[in-house]
C-alpha cells in the first residue's frame, strides 16, 4: 500500500510531526484499516522525498503511542489492539450540538452560558470616547511604577525557592502582617494574621465566603442597586436574593427580612454605587439583626481608602464583637485591578475553613505581587501613595462638581465626600438618565445611568433614572471640563433652556481655564484645609 | 464629667486616635450615656495634658461618625440617635461560640472544617529532612531567574495600564496565542485562543469546570488513587465520587459506569500518583463512554512536559473529535508553583460560559506573571528551559534507579519515564509501605505511602501498601543517594537481609560516587541518545 500525504516544507510544523498526524489521523479515521502493514521507511521515505531519519522518527512515535506495531524482520504494522474505531465519536462539526445537548442535560435542561451573567468589568462601548466616566477605575498614571518595579526587582533576586514552592494557600505572612496594621490604623479593625487570606481581588473573596457560608440555595441580602459582581454570584449558586432598599442613610435596615442563617452583603462606608454612608444607628441595627438571625454580614469596603473630608470612617467590622462581620479589602482601586490582591478578614472560629476552601479553590495567590506589596506598605510607600491619589481624585471631584454647576447651573450629587465616583441628580428639566447616556454617547461621551455603570440596580425605582454615575478618578480635569462642555452642547441641541447660557454659546469641546480655575482653586483651598485637618 | 483615659505617648496610635478609639467605646460599651454632656475640649485637653487641636479633631471625628453632636454655644453631647445599646451584640470573647452555632446552623448542623478537606501541598513533616522525596517539586535552582526577571522588567517599563485596568478575565491574548503554539506542537492539540483560559494553576482550573459543570451534587469519576485536590474539590461540591481503578494500562475503561451527564477527572499521560500511560484502546473507550454517555473528561496533563523517552505522547484532547475533553494545563510543574499560572482548554460552545464563570470566580490572573511568561514561551526560552530540566530531571531519575538497584537489589518501579516522581514497588523481603515511611522519617528522610504523598486513595488495594512514591525532581544525585542509603541502613538493623551486602557495610551517610557514577554515567548516555532521537 501507498500512503497519500501532503507535506509542507513552509509550513513551521516539523516534517517528523507532519508524517506523525497524518498517518495517525488516517488510522483514526479508518483510511487505513487495522492489521494493515505500512511501507517501509525506505520506500516512504522516497516517495515522499523527506529523509529516511524523518520517517523512522514518526513511525517510532506512532509506536510510542500505540497506533502501529513493528514486528522484527516482519514489518510495521497498523496495532491490532485499536477497538472498533466505530466506537470514536464523529468529528467536532456534527457533534458539536449533540456535545451541548449532553452539556445542556448536565445543567437539568438550562444552559449555563444562559444561566450566569457576570459583571461588566471593562467599558463595554467598543468605539473610543473623547470622556468616559466610566466608574472605579483608578489614574493609569497614579501607578507607582518606579517603586514598584525597585521592589519586584529586590524581591527577585532573592527569591530563592518563592517561585517554585507552594506556599500558605492564606497568603504570604509579611503581606497579611502589614494589612493588619493598615486596618488598625485606617479602618480601626483589630485583627490576627489568622484571620487573613489574601484573595485575587474583591471577586475572588466574596466566592471564598460564597463556598464557605454555603450561600448556595441559601438566602442572600443585598443592598439595591448594587455591584454586580456579588448579586451574579449569589445568583451563580442558586442564592435567593432580597433587595433592600438604601435612602440618605444608607441600608434601610428596618426593611431586613428575618431570615435565619443568611448573608447580607453590603458596602456601608461608600454605598455602591448610590455612594451614600450607612449611619451609626443603621450599622448598629444591622450588628443586631445579624446576632438574631445567626446570619452573618459581608462588608464591602472596596473605596474607603479615598475620603476627601476628615480621616477615614470606621469600618463595620470595627464595630463586630460578636465576629458576624466578615470584612472584604482591595487593592485594586488604591493600587490597580492589574495586581488581582485583596484580603478577607475571617471571623474568629472560621479560619480554618476558609483557608481549607482557599485552597481548594486555588491554592493561594502568585508570591511576587504578594511580596513586592507587603513591602510597599511596611516601608511606608502606601500611606504617601495614598495621601498622593486622594488629593488627585479630590481635584478631579472638584472640576467635576464645577464642571456640572457651571453648564448645568446644579451640582445636587450624592457620594461625593469619598470614593472615585459620584451621583448626579439631573436637573428636572433634563431628559432621564437612559437618554441622556444615549445623547452622550452620540458625541463621544460616556456616562452611565445606575445600572449601565456596573451595577445590578434588582428593583429599579423610578427615581433611579434621575440619577447619572460618573466615575472621575482616571480622567483629567481637562477631559472632565471637555466631557461636561460637549453633553452641555449636545442636551441644548435638543432643549436650549437645557443648560445655563454661559455654555450655550461655548464654543464646541472648547474648555474655559479661567473661570473653571478659579473655582475650583478656591473649592480646593477649601476641601485641602479639611482634609489636611 | 470627666473622662477617664489612659493616653500613651509610646503607643504608635496617635494621641487624637487614641482620644477617638477611647470615647468612641465609651459611648459603646454604655460608660458614657446617650446624651450626655462631653466636657469642653479645652477643659478636656487641660485633663490628659495634650494639644487642645488634639482633642478637637477627635470631636471632630466622633461627630463625623455620629457618635457625638455639637451644637453651636451650648456644647457636645453623645449623640441621641445611638438606639438603645442593649441591641449591640455582646463582645466576642462570650459570643464566638454563638456564632459557631449560628455558623454551623447555616451548614444544617455540620461544621465546614470537618466538612471540607483540602490537599496538602506542603510537606507536612516539620522537622527538617536530609532528603524529602516529597512529590511534584521542582527544583528550586530550576527557575530561569534571570531570564525571568529581564522579561518582568521589560514588561513593567512598558507597563502603561496594564496595571490598573481590569482585563480580559478569560487571560492575556499574548500568553492564550503562545500556549495554542505549544499545545499544537507538543501535545497534538489544535484550539482557538476563544477557547483558551487563563486560571491560576491547576487547581483554580478545576474550580472553573466544577461550577460549568455543575459538579455539584453530581457524579465526578476518578481514578484510585487520584490527585487529592481534585477528588477533594468535588466532594466540597458534594459530588458523588465513582472511584475507578488503575491497571498498567491506566483507567481500566471496562468499569466506567453508566451515569449520564457526569465527570470523569483522568491523568492520561502520567496517572497521579501510579505514573502509568493510558494505552490507546483505551483512550478510544473513554472518549466514546464519554460521547454515550453525555459525560465530560477532565483531563489533567500536569506534568506531561517531562518525558524522557521519545517525543511527547499526544495528549487525549488530542484525540477528541466529539468536544468532550475538557483540558487542564499548569506551569507550576516546570516553571513554578509560585507564579500560579494554569490554564484550560474549553470544548466549542462552551467558551462564553467558561468566561462568564472566571469572571464570578475571580476577574481573571494578575497581568504581571501572564505578560513576562508569554514573552518567555514566544522567544523561545520555554523550549530551552524544558530541555534543560528535563535533562536535569532524568539524571536525577536514573540516580535514583541507580541507588535503589545498589541499595536493595530492585529496583522496579512505575511511571519513570516520565515526570517528577516514580513509584517504587517494595521488595517482597522489606516492611510495608507505611512502615518504612515511619523508620525513613526516624533518620530523616522523607519518603511516602501511596497516600501520604498527596493521593487520595479511595478504594484503599492492599498491594498499594507495598508502594512507595518517591519525588526526585527537587533533590540533588547526591542527596538521592545519601537519602536510600540512610533508608537501606535504618533497614538493615531491622533486618538486615533487607539490603544487598554492598551497602550493609557502607558507613552511615557515605556516598559511593565511584560505582554510582559508573553505572548512572551508562544508564544516562544510553537514555540521552534515546532522548536526542
Amino acid at each position: 500500500m501507498t500512503l497519500l500525504m501532503k507535506l509542507s516544507r513552509r509550513d513551521d510544523v516539523g516534517l517528523q510531526h507532519q508524517v506523525f498526524e497524518q498517518i495517525r489521523s488516517m488510522i483514526l479515521d479508518g483510511t487505513v484499516k487495522c492489521g494493515a502493514k505500512l511501507p517501509a521507511t525506505r520506500l516512504l521515505s522516497e516517495t515522499l522525498g523527506v529523509s529516511r531519519n524523518t520517517i523512522s522518527l514518526a513511525y517510532a512515535r506512532l509506536a510510542d503511542e500505540g497506533y502501529i506495531e513493528m514486528r522484527e524482520s516482519v514489518g510495521t504494522f497498523v496495532s491490532s489492539q485499536i477497538p472498533d474505531l466505530a466506537l470514536l465519536p464523529a468529528n467536532a462539526s456534527d457533534v458539536s450540538s449533540h456535545s451541548l445537548d449532553g452539556h445542556f442535560t448536565i445543567l437539568g435542561g438550562a444552559s449555563i452560558a444562559a444561566e450566569v451573567r457576570s459583571q461588566t468589568l471593562i467599558n463595554p462601548h467598543r468605539r473610543p470616547l473623547c470622556a468616559d466616566f466610566w466608574v472605579g477605575r483608578p489614574a493609569a498614571k497614579s501607578f507607582p511604577l518606579k517603586t514598584w518595579s525597585k521592589l519586584i526587582h529586590r524581591r527577585l533576586l532573592s527569591a530563592g525557592g518563592a517561585l517554585t514552592e507552594y506556599k500558605d494557600p492564606a497568603g504570604l505572612l509579611d503581606l497579611r502582617k502589614a494589612i493588619i496594621e493598615h486596618l488598625r490604623a485606617w479602618r480601626g479593625i483589630t485583627a490576627h494574621e489568622d484571620q487573613i487570606i489574601i484573595v485575587g481581588g474583591c471577586q475572588d473573596g466574596l466566592n471564598l465566603v460564597c463556598r464557605m457560608m454555603m450561600v448556595r440555595d441559601g438566602s442572600a441580602i443585598v443592598e439595591t442597586p448594587c455591584y454586580q459582581g456579588a448579586a451574579y454570584l449569589f445568583e451563580s449558586f442558586g442564592a435567593r436574593l432580597h433587595p433592600i432598599p438604601v435612602d440618605a442613610k444608607g441600608l434601610v435596615t428596618s426593611m431586613l427580612p428575618d431570615v435565619a442563617n443568611s448573608i447580607a452583603y453590603v458596602t456601608p462606608s461608600h454605598q455602591y454605587p448610590l455612594g451614600v454612608t450607612l449611619a451609626l444607628d443603621r450599622r448598629i441595627e444591622l450588628l443586631a439583626w445579624a446576632a438574631r438571625t445567626h446570619s452573618y454580614i459581608l462588608e464591602d469596603d472596596y473605596d474607603s481608602d479615598f475620603r476627601f473630608s476628615g480621616p477615614p470612617i470606621t469600618a463595620l467590622k470595627g464595630l463586630d464583637r460578636a465576629g458576624r462581620v466578615i470584612y472584604l479589602g482591595t487593592f485594586s482601586k488604591c493600587i490597580g485591578a492589574g495586581i488581582r490582591v485583596g484580603y478577607v478578614v475571617i471571623p474568629r472560629g472560621l479560619e480554618d475553613s476558609a483557608r481549607h476552601f482557599k485552597t481548594l479553590m486555588n491554592n493561594g495567590q502568585p508570591w511576587l505581587e504578594q511580596a513586592a506589596l507587603a513591602d510597599f506598605m511596611k516601608d511606608g510607600f502606601y500611606e504617601s501613595h495614598l495621601r498622593r491619589i486622594r488629593r488627585l481624585y479630590l481635584n478631579r471631584r472638584n472640576a467635576l462638581l464645577d464642571s456640572l454647576k457651571r453648564h448645568f447651573g446644579s451640582n445636587e450629587v450624592l457620594g461625593a465626600e469619598a470614593g472615585m465616583h459620584l451621583v448626579w441628580r439631573i436637573p428636572k428639566h433634563l431628559p432621564s438618565a437612559h437618554e441622556i447616556e444615549t445623547i452622550a454617547l452620540s458625541v463621544g461621551v460616556g456616562v452611565y445611568t445606575v445600572s449601565s455603570g456596573g451595577a445590578a440596580d434588582l428593583c429599579p425605582a423610578a427615581e433611579n433614572d434621575r440619577l447619572l454615575v460618573l466615575g472621575f478618578s482616571s480622567l483629567s480635569e481637562q477631559e472632565i471640563e471637555l466631557g461636561i462642555s460637549r453633553l452641555a452642547q449636545a442636551l441644548a441641541k435638543i432643549n436650549p433652556l437645557a443648560i445655563t447660557r454661559s455654555s450655550a454659546h461655548l464654543p464646541k469641546g472648547e474648555i474655559r481655564p479661567r473661570s473653571k480655575g478659579e473655582a475650583s482653586q478656591k473649592q480646593k483651598r477649601a476641601l485641602d484645609r479639611r482634609m489636611l485637618a
